[in-house]
């Protein structure tokens, strides 16, 4: 859960350096679905139905922003570095947080302490997302190419 | 300990981001008591009273820092999502890791590697602490509403 | 190697702020280095030869940073908080977070799953190069004296 609430703060860190509307408003749309996430694994076994917002459905709408983000830009072909822009290095470090969180929860699902497989899902892509949000973000910001890993 | 050290520094990326000179001021103050219950932390059995500077009297002024701050704004009524500012951004992921560190200050105490219950007394208002400074930090830097988890 | 992940990306907020080109410059390299760092841990022991960049060569130019560096300024003669400059504040949480990276390697080391000392080595002085790098962006953003813990 913790990792869970890092990630949307980090999100939050990003969201409030963001240059590129449509990536602030997509960012908020993430804020709200990992609240219902983080409110669903609170949630007792008996009410947890109640909670439930996260599903394939919100799997398949983050998954159509990544296709959206992609198509408008010309993808790296290599490893990047984070730090072309401060909202590029905050979706960065969003992304880290995730996938800490990510760890969390494919541990939950191993103990069956929760059931919801979408959770996961949604985890998983989310990293992908921050990562065409960094590249959207460090363009917006000026940053004409990607600084890469090699050299 | 790391927990705790990264507290103090997302707390020092809040405050480098201030612009209500009132929080900025408080934050400081916060980040010399973590120093403090750090070392309290570190030291041995011997020599642990020697470090102890965080006790009931500074818990107290943390919850008049928490009554002051709330006093002076219109607390929201429902969940906020991080962002709406870079200082209050920074203050919700210094909220988490204070988190963090705060479940691990309460692991020292059920094993008995610490006795100063202040301490986790201190890290559990802090967290509150650092709701009231992001509404705060927020106002100051123009957001006239939080924008709430759940719409 | 989340916590090596979340370095580099914390390292990407810092340079995303700095003022002082020098201080870009070097943080891009240990960037660079923390990627290769991470490649090798990530290897398995048949190839890990191929993915051996950091050695006692990049400790050395590391430690040659830090002494160039700390000689351009005046060493803060007690404790520091950070935050006197976003740049800074986000080199002290890359500094807390790269201490984590650190234990974390450590303990690989101490159960043989890794065998190369040096990444040891180079992460143990790249916490103080995070400090010297703190201190020269402080600077760069106009601080005149660094915040000290104790008053």
């Amino acid at each position: 859960m913790g990792a869970l609430d890092e990630a949307t703060a980090a999100l939050g860190l990003a969201r409030a350096n963001c240059r590129a509307r449509q990536c602030a408003d997509i960012v908020v749309m993430v804020q709200r679905d990992l609240y219902h996430l983080m409110a669903e694994i609170a949630s007792t076994t008996e009410n947890v139905a109640r909670f439930r917002v996260i599903d394939a459905g919100r799997v398949t709408w983050l998954e159509s922003q990544i296709d959206m983000l992609s198509a408008q830009i010309e993808m790296p072909k290599d490893f990047i570095l984070p730090g072309d822009s401060p909202a590029g290095a905050a979706l960065a470090l969003s992304r880290t947080i995730v996938r800490r969180a990510e760890r969390y929860v494919a541990r939950l699902l191993h103990e069956n302490a929760i059931e919801n497989q979408e959770l996961l899902r949604y985890l998983n892509r989310l990293s992908s997302l921050c990562f065409v949000l960094e590249l959207h973000e460090d363009q917006a910001w000026g940053s004409e190419k990607p600084t890469l890993a090699k050299v």
